[in-house]
């Protein structure tokens, strides 16, 4: 009997905002698995880290972060190999996951890897985006809105013709994109209607109207809310 | 002193979906308020049900399904009024919401009529659009992915054009507007890449290729998830 995989959403970054199931499957799990980026301590383990068991074994698979689409590849390569050697001996493991796994998660790297061979589970978890609206204290839509979830990689024409007709929108990862995400926030006259808001539920979130940001570049988990 | 509003999302149907903060808020609260259709009971209250403490004080809004606007502003007018109530007498009360408070809830109207007089708390909780994908064991988004969250509510057109430049959509809603959907489907030759889940981590969950459904009516919580 070969182990499950368990996807297992931590949440924006508050550990309170684990939902029940993450915090009964990470507290139990007696493997767990995460990206890590550079070598460095990955978000999603130090979200869950009050919860983790002290003699649960790790799997940190360490993710070179550069354009290039070769290394991180042959990370997940290695990583997914790591996981799957843990599986068929009959152990589960539990992949840790910052938001919800399939929400633009990197757990998708690992799951079309194994999914057909191993059992796996995924527990969604509260975006980063519900959560900003949460913390800036405004409702992001209702009724019949429609809401888009952009990404600040999109070429300029593209985010500008979404924005155009959405009522809603959350740009995503906006890091360094801000500067082309401010262009079109300015040629839309929108300024005024979006705000960004770093690390949002952590413990260095920061909230700043876009209007009020001369920089170009922000933390690449920026989330940009636009109420059009 | 005023006591505080708390607009906690119980996630999307399975209880253990909440978060832990759901769950310390509304296992201490002292007073819980919610939505009940039609004098029935509340799909939130029912979420929330094992973590009720039994001697709560219970404010249940009371709202009439009906088309037309009135009466529901009337019943968001009372139910405000006894929330008021609570808070103005120091006490806390914790509403509960189904899925996550800002994202398509009815909260908004609660919070719209008692926001600026009370200090008021959103906490985001895990919505029926990731669960769902979940549930299917299908990534939602990622990378360069536009996600579009679209209300089944929409003229056919607006339908029509949103998921011609989505690489995936959710369709919220469905319920009687579930053959017009279908009809948009058919035409963007996308009825394959389509799957209905109703009343998604519920005990009662249904999951259907769109492909495979001959009515044109389903249950009113139900999501639609194309992948484009």
């Amino acid at each position: 009997m070969s182990g499950i995989l368990y996807g297992v959403g931590v949440g924006p970054g508050d550990p309170e905002l684990m939902t029940v199931k993450a915090w009964r499957l990470i507290s139990t799990a007696r493997v767990v698995a995460y990206l890590a980026a550079n070598g460095s301590d990955s978000t999603a383990r130090s979200i869950a880290a009050p919860f983790i068991a002290e003699d649960a074994a790790e799997i940190a698979i360490d993710m070179p972060m550069r354009v290039e689409r070769e290394p991180a590849q042959a990370a997940y390569d290695a990583g997914a190999a790591q996981i799957a050697e843990r599986l068929s001996r009959g152990e589960d493991v539990v992949m840790l996951c910052e938001g919800d796994p399939f929400f633009y998660g990197s757990f998708m790297y690992v799951f079309e890897r194994l999914a057909a061979r191993f059992k796996t589970v995924v527990v969604p978890g509260v975006t980063s985006v519900t959560a900003s609206a949460a913390e800036l204290a405004t409702p992001l839509c209702a009724r019949d809105d429609v809401l888009k979830v952009l990404p600040a990689t999109l070429p300029i024409d593209r985010l500008r013709e979404e924005l155009l007709t959405a009522q809603s929108a959350a740009i995503i990862k906006a890091g360094r994109h801000f500067g082309k995400v401010k262009q079109v926030l300015g040629a839309l006259d929108l300024i005024t209607r979006a705000t960004a808001i770093s690390k949002a539920t952590h413990q260095d979130q920061l909230i700043r109207k876009v209007a009020d940001i001369a920089e170009d570049s922000l933390p690449y988990f920026t989330t940009i809310i636009v109420k059009v």
